[in-house]
């Protein structure tokens, strides 16, 4: 399996990560997202109804850019399939919440449920523009 | 034809965009690149010996994310179909590199060419979390 290099580790404690999915009709969608880096990974949770997990659930090919606030021309890429577990007790969802000091399960709605979203490398660009 | 709302025009002067392209086994992959905005739409100028090239070639259709380096939270996402024109004088190249005071021409091997892609948009996000 890929490994994310020593020099763009730092990256996992940033604060948002930039996940590429591809839609029904075949074409990219990017959103950001907030993670937290979990056994050297990045892992997202992601309410069901959004349709970034339908995307996936379709097609788990997947992109997911981490970008250097400090640096624009620093970033992480990490290209493989999207592996989605189920987090109905919010487990995950609540390590993550601590990262924010935020309460997730005060963001979805009744009724709601969450997944956790770990990305299997199959590829890892660790950029740097400007080095 | 969607508009970047006001509220994220000033993303346009920004230093970098992301670029999620489709890969031949129909996988996103993402690229930072340097950009122009003119006539109020961001211009990407590309070598046409790289991967992304051949991709937009493929399929069109691609994803620009450009993020507010002082504000984690605040991207503009632009969705639609690379629209691609030759750049063989440099003329567009030239003016790109003018935005970072670099020879785009020296970055280039011999025999190399260049292109301009412009996305024409069917969707535009302009996004803040923090907002």
């Amino acid at each position: 399996m890929a490994e994310i290099p020593e020099s763009h580790r730092d990256l996992l404690d940033a604060q948002t990560l930039s996940l590429a999915t591809i839609d029904p009709a075949g074409r990219p969608q990017v959103t950001t997202v907030w993670f937290l880096a979990e056994n050297g990974l990045p892992r997202i949770s992601l309410n069901t109804a959004r349709k970034k997990v339908r995307n996936l659930r379709r097609n788990p090919a997947c992109s997911a850019s981490i970008f250097d606030p400090n640096n624009a021309y620093r970033y992480l890429e990490i290209r493989g399939d999207a592996e989605i577990e189920p987090d109905d007790d919010y487990a995950f969802a609540d390590r993550l919440g601590a990262k924010y000091g935020a309460d997730v399960r005060a963001i979805d709605g009744p009724g709601e449920t969450r997944v956790v979203v770990t990305i299997r490398p199959m590829r890892i660009n660790a950029v740097n523009l400007g080095g």
